[in-house]
Formats: structure tokens, C-alpha cells, sequence
């Protein structure tokens, strides 16, 4: 069976090379996929020109069909993002829209195309929401075909108010790495299961 | 001016006399309307017999009828509302479910009947979810008829993972406090605009 | 290997034996899950005395251990439940608040009790907030333990403003019943594959 | 007393000269606001360069720093959004991260810059999700100092599933007009009330 293959998406707000705390937390997910022999690539898509839209090809110099490429070549979705507002950030949206797309493409057997694949979270801030961000990604990512594995996430934040950010504390950050762990377990294992036991056609 | 009311639905899980962390934090709201005069009065929801329905009497024992008349009676409606799952408590979506049939009700000159109202909110846990509540809360009772004030909530809650609750730490308290005082700042002096210049009839 | 289990949570607000649109809607999930040999149970939960809080038994005629019982006796679970102010009913949120508990309930691998076990939704109302309900859903048995199939959904609503209920037009039914087959045959396989490649201790 | 004025944020993903059904929808609210004397200006902001970021001026070549200028000329602030996945737009997201920046800047009064100000909504889609995104925007707002009227928005949508789009059909658009009038009415007449009785500073 080939390697097993993941795509993170960072949606932090901060082009390269600005450090992204998102990036950070998204790494004790990375790593834990990494021990259990999964590939991972990180894509940072503020980095990229994503066109505003809602197909897979929005032409003019859309980089969102590499992207979408790397997304059909995993097995295994991560959507990391800030908090801004308490909501998932506007590069994660921006990629959910490019993902709608997906809800009409079908895969060789007359499947949604994006059937046999899992998704998993991590959301960071110095700003309460992740409940809601794990929630919103979840449904749509639910909604365009990815199947979404039990305690699929991990978060960072601090509330109430304004506070340190994920590099300078410490405060709850055994919780965050025990919970990531528990995300790259969940994600490794169920997607595994629909390699061995894919959803047939109906 | 006759002086101005203030109804807290204090929607805990905890029946009384147990202690409610959601009463607690709403007290600093409270005292806060009460240094401007604000007359205020907490219903416990859950100490109630509060019937499943979306009517405004539910016959049979149903204690809704008195709290309604509380609200109507107030000018300010503070919803105070634990976090369990990063949503608002059961006690607090019974509540809402009940004020839907406020869609339909007119007050004399033919408007729906909550206008006038302001509202704000209060929300406690130790689980992250205060802002997604905060917007569940608002654009029920804004459905309803009511006009919220900018920054009419105080939240507390420390994330990530399980720890303290709000009586065991001093951790964002200073910040909580701060924003119950303009939370009840705002709900005063929009409601007292609204006093004056109230909404004409379409 | 036994017979393949579902237990449907009927969310209404109405008691029985008063006619239930979310039972109705349900209904096509569940002959989808029967045409595919699952042994189907529904519980009104409205009809029975589920108490306020967030543990497996609140005592005193606490209706849940019972429930709580079957959810564990199954394979599958499905929310069913109805559209108010955009939100999950209350009924639906008390029953989260109740499974808040198996956040720390364990199996006799010491993983989370609810592992092994798939969730799917149901969503009905003549108001909008079907997505948004499955969201809040959707995260709240992702946190309990369970997995979520792709699609594991069908709803129902007619935008925008008042208008007929589910029984009372065809609108949108076709697309309804489409989905209520997806779901069912999602929520199947997904659940054979788990069980067939449980997700092993950590 | 000058003049009231209104800014229209259109965050529909099509630019300019593409047709945008949410633009149609919010001029519903557009010519409620100017029978009533209100200057109404709208910015499609997918036209503009609005760079990711929560600052008020994110440099070059950001055009935030003038849109932001003209929300602050404003006395009334209408977000209207297309529905994408269930949630506010990409573009949408994007204007609440650059708002973020109003929750530290101050007027003179030293209270948060845009108070005095009221806010509405505006969504359209032919998926479900308005009751939702009103809720996302309406926190968003309320959080950057805006105060939101009683039934401040308008939606329109056509659910379930796949159908025709706002100018395709007639169905829901008188209730849709209605809502429109309500929204325009209460913006207008909460503004006057604030700024005839603006809260003091604390």
C-alpha cells in the first residue's frame, strides 16, 4: 500500500517569512503524522494567489488548482487557522469556497470526488472561538466529502481577553499537544479504514 | 421616567440552592446596572417549570407566562448563559424557543413587541465558546425584536482544555469586570435612548 | 459479525403523540438504514424526563441512563431535530449537554467510550439554519468521541419567511429524499469500516 | 443636523461587471434608506485590493485604509454577503479581520471609534445559512463598537438543495421586501436615536 499522504493548510494572515503561530501549533499535528510514516506538505495560502470563486479554476493566475492537486493526492486534510473575530480566518474561507467546487466533481466510480479522504483542525488565537472555528470547518469540509474522524483537532488560545500568544506561554500547552496526538491517532486510523474499506458506490 | 428594569435569565444547569459560576459573573453586570439605578431582577430558568414549546403559554403548569411578563416589563434583558459543547446552555435555547412566538406579538401602535428592549450577555465555562454563544444570543433576541448596544457582553473562560472555573482563579478577571461595566454601560444608555426616541411605526 | 444497530434522537419540541415534521424526515433515513439491514430504534426525547446537567445520571427520575444505554448498544446515531431561531433545539442541546460526559468515560481499551461509532443528522423546520445546525452538531459528537461520514446529512427547510412545513408541499423533496439515501448509506459503511478497523489505543 | 449617510459593503466573490444578486438584494435596503434622506454609498470590495491583515493599514497598496474611511463617515454600516458553504463570504471575513483593528482605536471621547454607529445585514444564496451568518456578522460588529437595530437584516434563499437564484424566481420576495423596509426603518431610526442621545464616555 503506498504511503500514506497529508496536506496542511495554513490560512494564517501573515505572508512569509512573519512566524505564524498557526504554523507552530500545526507542527505538533505534522510531527505526530510524521511518526506514524505519513507525508506531510504545508501549504501556506496567503503565500499564493487564490482568486475569489467557487470553481476549481478560477484562471488568470489562480494558483488554487496546485492546491486542489495536492488536496486529491492526500489522503488526509488539515485546516489550521487563526482566530479572528472568533471565526475561521478569510484564507480559510476562501479555500472552503474553492472547495464548494467539489461538491459536483466526481471520482471514477460517480462519487463526490473528494469520498475516501479525512479532515482534522487546528485552530490557534489569543481570541476565544475554536469550538465554533472546529465546527464550521467541520461541516463543510463534511459537506464537500471528507470524512471527519472522532477528537480530529487540536487548539491553542487564552482566554478571556487580550493575552499572550501560542509562543509565549506555557499555560495549557501539555492539553494541546496531548489533544494533537489524539488528532494525527484518529486521522491515521480512519484514514486507513476507508483505504481498506472504501464507501461503495450507492 | 419611571425608573429603568433589568431581567438576568440566569440559564445555569445547576438547580438552586447549588452554587452557579453563571450567576456569579452576571453579579458584575448587576451591581454595575444598579450603580445607574437599573431596578434588577434574576430568574433562575432552571428552578422553573419552563414547557418544550414556541408558544407563549403552554398551559398545564408551564411557568413561562411570568417570565414573559417579567421581559416585557423590563427595558434591558441580560441572557447569562454557561458554555457546554462551545454552545449555549439548553436552559438558554428554551428560553429563545419561547420568545420566538415575540415574532408575532404587537404592542399597541402595531410593532412587534419586544421593541424598545435592549439586550446583552453574560458567559461562563471553562471551555471555550463565549463568542459563538455571544452571536447565537444576539441574533435571536435581535430576531425577536430587541436592539443590541455595541460590546454588550462579559465573558470568562480559560482555555485551552479543563481547569479552574471562575470562583477558583484570579486569571482574566480584571478584563471580565472591565467589560461588565461598559456591557452595562451601553445596555443603559442605548436603552435610555430608546426611551426617548423610540422606534416610530413603520 | 451482529446485526448492524441505529438509534435515531427525535429533537422535537412536541410531545406525542402530536405529529412530528423531524419524525417524518427522519423517516427516510431510517427505511434507507432498514433497506440496509439496520436494526433502527427512535427515541421521543421530549416524551421523556431527560434532567438538566452534564453527567450520565442526574438521578431522581433521570430518563438518561437509559438512553445513554442505547447510544452505546449502537452503531450509528442520528440527530434528528427541528429549526429554532436557526439553532438546534433545546432538546437537542440537552442531549450534547448529557454526553458532555463521555468526554471522560472510557472502553475497556481506556479510549473514549464513544469510539467505534459514526453520527449523522436530520434537520427539519420551515426556517433556515440547517447548515449551521449540523455545524453545531456535528462538533459536539466529533468532541464525544464519534465519527462523522461525508454527507452524513439530509434537511429540509423552505426559505425565506413563514410558509408551508415539510408535510404540507413538495418543494425540495426530491433533493431530501436524495440525501436522506447518502446519509444512510454513508453513515453504513463508514460504520462497517470502523468496525471492521477500529481505531487502536493511542 | 447633517445629513445621515450609509455605507453598503457588497462581499460578493464576482467582480465588477459581473452580475451580483447580492448587490440586487441589498439595493432593496438601499432605496428603503433613501426614501428616508440617507446618502447610500456601496463599495464592492472584491473590486479593491484589501490585503489580508488586522490592521487599519496594511501598506501597499491596500485599499482598506479608504473603505475603513468611509465607514467611519457613515452613521449606518449594511454588510451584505452571499452565502458560501453556510458562512459569510471570504470577502466578508476579510472586512470584519481589517474592523478588528477598531477595537483598540479610540475617537476623541477616548470610547471605541466606531460608536455611535449601527449595522445591518443583508444575505442572499441559494443554499441555507442566513440565520447564521447574520449571527456571525452581528457579533462581529457588535464586538467593533457597532450597535445593531431589532431586526436589522434582510435574507433571501430557496432551500433545500440546488435551485434558482434571487433573479430567477419570485418566490419569497415579498416577505424579502417587507424585511428590507423593517431594516432600513430601524437602522435609520436607531441612528437618529444615537445621535441625538450618543452614550457618554464611562
Amino acid at each position: 500500500m503506498p504511503r500514506m499522504k497529508a496536506i496542511i493548510l495554513n490560512c494564517t494572515l501573515k505572508k512569509s517569512p512573519e512566524e505564524s503561530n498557526t504554523q507552530m501549533l500545526a507542527g505538533e499535528v505534522i510531527s505526530n503524522l510524521q511518526e506514524r510514516g505519513v507525508e506531510c506538505e504545508t501549504v501556506r495560502l496567503v503565500d499564493l494567489n487564490i482568486a475569489p470563486g467557487v470553481s476549481s479554476n478560477e484562471g488568470d493566475g489562480d494558483e488554487w488548482p496546485e492546491v486542489r492537486q495536492k488536496i486529491l493526492d492526500s489522503d488526509i486534510l488539515v485546516f489550521a487557522t487563526p482566530t479572528w473575530l472568533g471565526h475561521p480566518s478569510s484564507v480559510a474561507q476562501r479555500a472552503l469556497e474553492r472547495m464548494d467546487a467539489m461538491l459536483s466533481e466526481q471520482n471514477e466510480a460517480g462519487q463526490m470526488i473528494a469520498y475516501g479522504r479525512v479532515a482534522g483542525f487546528v485552530v490557534t488565537g489569543n481570541e476565544d472561538g475554536a469550538h465554533h472555528i472546529i465546527s464550521q470547518l467541520a461541516q463543510g469540509v463534511i459537506d464537500c466529502g471528507f470524512c471527519v474522524p472522532p477528537v480530529a483537532w487540536t487548539y491553542w488560545n487564552m482566554g478571556p481577553g487580550p493575552g499572550p500568544t501560542y509562543p509565549e506561554t506555557d499555560h495549557g500547552k501539555e492539553w494541546t499537544k496531548t489533544m494533537a496526538s489524539t488528532c494525527a491517532h484518529n486521522l491515521f486510523h480512519v484514514a486507513q479504514a476507508l483505504r481498506q474499506r472504501p464507501i461503495p458506490p450507492e
